[in-house]
């Protein structure tokens, strides 16, 4: 028996990154657009329970959580025209991913992603000692159905629309991949209510279909931590069987079925975001002539060319330099060829991505 | 490839069964002495902080929590004279136990823990496919010290003050395990702050030490989920390295922030359930003369006795079921030779150990 901390942790542990994610700058004065965080404020009804569930003097939160998250559970089966069986609440959607992995796929035995894609998977399957299956897109980023209907993993995911390209696909397209894959297909669909479609009524025909969902990008509430998964009933079991039993607080469950009630207050916040992306990536494919990828979420990716005409990852990351610099954050993604030579931009309100615009003015006027 | 959901989970999740909590009752009027909450509500200082993170509008809510918690961290490395580089925050101390397991348990080796104890602990070892060392106490319920040292398993579970007995364990021997056992050992010191000691103080010389602590218990927060480890640098960076980066939510952080912050309030708070629970365990012992263990924890574990003096597993069952008759809710643990002719009382308020004892008399008067 090793008797150094760092030589018990298991092998695979000890070798392991972490995940990166994006800058959380503290202080004021920051343009954000690095985290696809919505850049409204969650519907007023949120700090409303919030406030009605810590009361007078906090004393509901001295008692545990409602283990199932039963009413919330109830209120997205509706949300959804699901049963509550359908759903399972999550501590985030990372939450629930982490479980999809530790039920589906066994060490040694490998779990199936596209890349690039949501770059938290690979580091799941390496936690569970898993191998990676990377489905490569090409510069198309159109689905490569065929690679993925022959692929032998148990566990296969798939985000849609695609991160951090934008990228929307059809719901037929994602039947097709239902019909053709014989394992469970994980659809993240942490960006759907920006697209104009989605898998989930696909969901009471496919048992081996998951989607996952997110409260922090369209509901606005990426510091609560709430995700959840629409499935068949024998996998929301398997999920129930494995997940802490209190992984969701009080507050966060709360907050989360205020959001869910004002569905209207919502509904004006993605079209706010929508018109602004696609006014904005107007802007960068004519006015810039950036190639931008078309994009279903709340975000845009494109490919920055600087006075000279250059694109590349040297001149992304001159680029997010220079934005930060000015204190406006974006994201990079340099570690695969396809990705290393853009920018990943959240959208936020028209008045951020007007100073953006500025900024990349004096960027590239050099 | 299975195609039915259900014959697509990996082998060992089919089987598992999933860790039962206690109930959490619905509505008001119950005597809630199952789950051992504080029967306080947290310090005022708690509802300020949530209250000032959600702001007017909850726009705060909008933005990703810190990932490290780091604010939370240098607290709690002061609180306990620690390094921040000694400290890892989880959502719940249950998230880092977890996260343990999936360090240093392979599946098919063996984690170590002592029984009876903490019920989460073989749910996550299966949950890993690992292999159960269950350590037997016997009646006396003290310290299984040349079992605990004989251990190969790669990492053992220790629970100090212990549940569901309440029986503290000298730091001492706590010291005498760390020196004879070579692997991680993890001792989860969930109802410390009601004891005299604990082991806090072994942290800089022992590397194979982790203390794991909760606001669930003496600072009245189970609400809202918030756990803590106390380790080597080294084993804290594991912990980080594959716990999710978002794991405990804003508001959480700042109520656990400003709970640390008020060390006054609380020490009042356990005073006072101190006082109950040993007023109370005076009772059970001497006046009833049931079999009561000395506790060190913020609940008694008691071996009811019925009008005709027959104590066992029938007349645990019967005074727990007249009790649930009267809307007091009360723990048993049937499932083991030791704990199945007990009941586990939380300590509540002075109140409420009355109606208890009310209740107790009606059911021993037959």
């Amino acid at each position: 028996m090793p008797s150094e901390p760092e030589d018990l942790a298991l092998p695979h542990i000890r070798g392991l990154s972490a995940y990166t994610p994006g800058r959380q700058p503290e202080g004021e004065g920051w343009v954000k657009l690095n985290t696809n965080e919505c850049p409204y404020p969650p519907s007023p009804r949120v700090a409303e329970a919030i406030l009605a569930e810590v009361g007078r003097d906090g004393a509901a939160l001295r008692l545990y959580p409602n283990p199932p998250a039963a009413p919330l559970r109830d209120a997205l089966a509706r949300l959804h025209g699901l049963a509550p069986g359908n759903v399972c609440i999550g501590n985030g959607s990372d939450d629930l991913l982490n479980l999809l992995v530790r039920a589906y796929c066994a060490p040694q035995e490998s779990a199936g992603f596209t890349v690039p894609s949501y770059s938290l998977y690979p580091v799941l399957v390496g936690i569970q000692d898993g191998r990676c299956e990377a489905i490569e897109f090409d510069r198309s980023m159109r689905l490569p159905l065929a690679r993925i209907a022959a692929s032998q993993s148990r566990v296969l995911f798939l985000t849609s629309p695609n991160a951090p390209t934008g990228v929307g696909f059809a719901t037929a397209e994602i039947e097709g991949v239902l019909d053709a894959y014989g394992g469970l297909l994980v659809v993240d669909e942490a960006y759907a209510p920006f697209a104009g479609e989605d898998a989930v009524s696909l969901v009471p025909r496919h048992p081996n279909l998951v989607i996952t969902r997110t409260f922090s990008k369209a509901f606005a509430l990426a510091g609560l931590r709430v995700g959840y998964a629409l499935g068949h009933p024998a996998t929301i079991a398997v999920l129930d069987r494995i997940r802490d039993s209190y992984n969701v607080n009080r507050l966060s469950q709360a907050a989360a079925l205020a959001a869910v009630g004002d569905t209207e207050y919502y509904r004006g916040v993605i079209a706010r975001v929508r018109a602004t992306r696609d006014d904005f990536a107007r802007l960068l494919t004519g006015r810039r002539n950036w190639h931008t990828y078309p994009s279903s979420a709340n975000f845009l990716f494109t490919e920055p060319r600087d006075h000279a005409g250059k694109a590349g990852p040297e001149t992304a990351a001159s680029a997010a330099a220079f934005l930060e610099s000015r204190r406006i954050l974006v994201r990079r993604f340099p570690s695969h060829a396809l990705t290393a030579g853009f920018l990943r931009i959240s959208v936020g309100t028209n008045e951020e991505m007007l100073a953006l615009d500025r900024a990349l003015d004096a960027w590239s006027a050099g």
